[in-house]
């Protein structure tokens, strides 16, 4: 077909992101259409920064299914309204004009579905013929519309799993030393990835004993009096917490600190926090863990499900583009828990973009502190399976390397002005 | 044979402490000997709280080689010399004698050591015929005269791929977004685990850029300098610190902090610390990660090789108890690099005891943020093969959940009074 593909990462990579495009790249391949991709997402479109996917051989594409970051760099870039970022708008056309770029697939979350929908207008408006796709991923699984977004079930995984055998290990230790562990998990404004690490336990005994959610605004006497009634019926605690925790007022307590009247900023992270709450109230010996960017990049751990997906959206798209569905994002659609079944189906990109999809209230335990049966029927099919990398001799997975060589530039240099 | 045989788990347990476990019953059963386990450690030899492990499937046993934490329950409880401790002591051999016990094997690190041996000449000074072996174990790698302890090669592959993974992610959002990422690792007085992140990167543009040391003091503007420096080379940073990083006063960071003149007690580890400082003094958007338990419980990703040495001590600590080999501990001999050999060979305690094996010299460039080739040559080794524990149809490894059934005490209670 004639034209090229321009394909861009945008907002936090995750474990599969790259799987995604690996798919893109060999779909695209198998259609003979050639794949751009943007340096640093939205960025390097913008720039004319493009990398030609053409150079690196079908083994180190074919790698890239089981290779975690953003092969071709990914970008925290917002592009405002049209009218508000004309500009840009029209500079991307013009790198599209220049590229002969025909199909352009942005891989992200909210925001970008919200650019590729404003990046379809414009090039109608601008009269230049130009097909967007919106490829989902984040790790948040906050995307409407779509049952899941590639890049969670394996940060759940990694999450269930890593809380079970720290509790293991707590439980040794309990006796003599620890009694109390507390582990952040991602999640700003959502609950996803601490309902997952309900999936490590069955019973009420079983770790994590307690889950915070950033719903749930955070209650420090009925907190406390739940950690010590765990240490006394189970000998030790493990305590689950978003990031997002926030107090009665709304306020996050990462930023306020439980304790410090002087206003000084808090270095850490709300596991610090209430690991030292605990200490300070009830004397328990503490540990806690903050996995920060290993859990969203923990490859080596990845669901089977969550590949899976990736790769279906990554092909999907790719087909849905030359097509020529226009603002349109494949999404994962769920026909059935048990057995797990699922299918790609288009939607349009306005009903995705700008919504957030919430916890829904039914996935947490009417006491605030665990999740439901509806939680874990949801959750479970999601981290279902694995898909290791291979590994070298040296002990270490043998992730993609990319060329990334660079597509020389037609247009005159362009900076990214500040608004 | 005649008599029973005790297996106690002591100090922080490991990735693989439950597969020494696993061959020290595994064998014991195969010579018909019967293998009681003291729950948490030496206080339950002093409690007389005992399992009966014959109580446990074949399948249960087997389970232990793959499951994290300890299967028995560990403890810190350091016994003192026979002088001060001496009713402590003598408490030991009456349980003993009251279940037989003709064989001790104590899995644990340098105080456990220590331990075994006082035990072995209390039991010859009382006219009670025992036998104690050590059996190693500790993430720490700090034992004596054995290459490598049990434990090491797990966390440390751990460490090598989480700082792989982690890196790949910090190089794409580093265009706008997070340019240093520090990720704060065990070891408090040697360098082993943070050594071992070194495995990940192989030219100075790879990641760890800057590996911290506990042996080598810390130099904020050398730190600084070498921080500004690779972001503008490579465009982003990877940092991996030693929670035992110390200044050049000796005290740890993590105690006094790098900024606060108040005194106040700093709540995180020494990755937020450094993390702030990067930010205040040199304005990059920074990440950090402590992974804590998580490192030493990763069962998970588990090193072959380490599952292998902690299975080999197992089974060799029996074999040399039921021959009468008393004081001593089995220890892994390396006989080559590559192809790596390794032998067991029995060692006596009191070589082992009470000596910290620090990272030699050679084992970290001139300049102290890195390791050398000769490290390399060392580690590798230990983070080679992989040894994945089965996973369920819930996504979750299968991890053994033992009766743990206890024995019937025979002696008045006991409390293990304060000193």
């Amino acid at each position: 077909m004639r034209g090229n593909l321009l394909y861009a990462q945008s907002g936090g990579v995750t474990a599969v992101i790259n799987a995604s495009a690996c798919a893109v790249i060999e779909t695209a391949r198998r259609h003979k259409v050639r794949v751009l991709a943007a340096r640093n997402g939205i960025i390097g479109a913008l720039r004319e920064d493009l990398i030609d996917t053409s150079k690196d051989s079908a083994a180190a594409i074919a790698a890239l299914r089981h290779t975690p970051g953003g092969a071709f760099g990914s970008c925290r870039f917002k592009l405002k309204s049209i009218e508000e970022d004309r500009a840009r708008y029209e500079r991307l056309i013009e790198v599209f004009r220049a590229h002969d770029i025909r199909w352009f697939l942005y891989n992200g979350g909210n925001d970008s579905a919200d650019t590729s929908q404003k990046i379809s207008q414009v090039g109608k408006a601008l009269g230049y013929d130009i097909t967007v796709v919106g490829v989902p991923k984040t790790v948040d699984n906050d995307l409407a519309v779509t049952d899941c977004c590639p890049g969670f079930g394996s940060v759940a995984k990694y999450t269930a799993v890593s809380v079970l055998e720290a509790s293991l290990d707590v439980a040794s230790m309990a006796e003599s030393s620890t009694k109390v562990f507390v582990m952040e998990v991602m999640g700003r404004h959502a609950g996803w990835i601490a309902a997952a690490a309900g999936l490590a336990g069955r019973t009420d005994d079983d770790a994590p004993h307690l889950i915070l959610f950033p719903e749930i605004p955070f209650d420090e006497t009925s907190f406390l009096a739940r950690v010590k009634a765990t240490v006394e019926r189970v000998g030790w605690c493990t305590v689950v917490t978003s990031e997002g925790l926030r107090n009665r007022e709304g306020r996050f307590l990462s930023e306020v600190g439980t304790r410090d009247a002087f206003g000084h900023a808090q270095l850490g992270g709300v596991a610090p926090l209430l690991a030292q709450l605990v200490k300070d109230r009830l004397g328990y010996k503490y540990h806690w863990a903050m996995p920060d960017y290993l859990q969203r990049s923990a490859r080596h751990l990845s669901s089977k499900t969550d590949v899976d997906h990736a790769c279906a959206v990554g092909k999907a798209a790719v087909e849905l583009a030359l097509a020529g569905r226009n603002a349109v994002m494949p999404a994962i659609i769920r026909q059935s828990d048990a057995p797990y079944r699922w299918k790609i189906e288009a939607v349009p990109l306005e009903k995705v973009a700008n919504h957030e999809k919430k916890l829904p209230k039914g996935f947490i335990r009417r006491d605030g502190y665990g999740i439901t049966a509806a939680a874990r029927r949801y959750l479970e099919p999601l981290v279902r399976g694995e898909a290791p990398p291979p590994y070298g001799r040296d002990g270490l997975p043998k992730y993609a390397r990319l060329k990334n060589v660079g597509v020389k530039p037609r247009l005159p240099a362009y900076v990214i002005a500040d608004r």
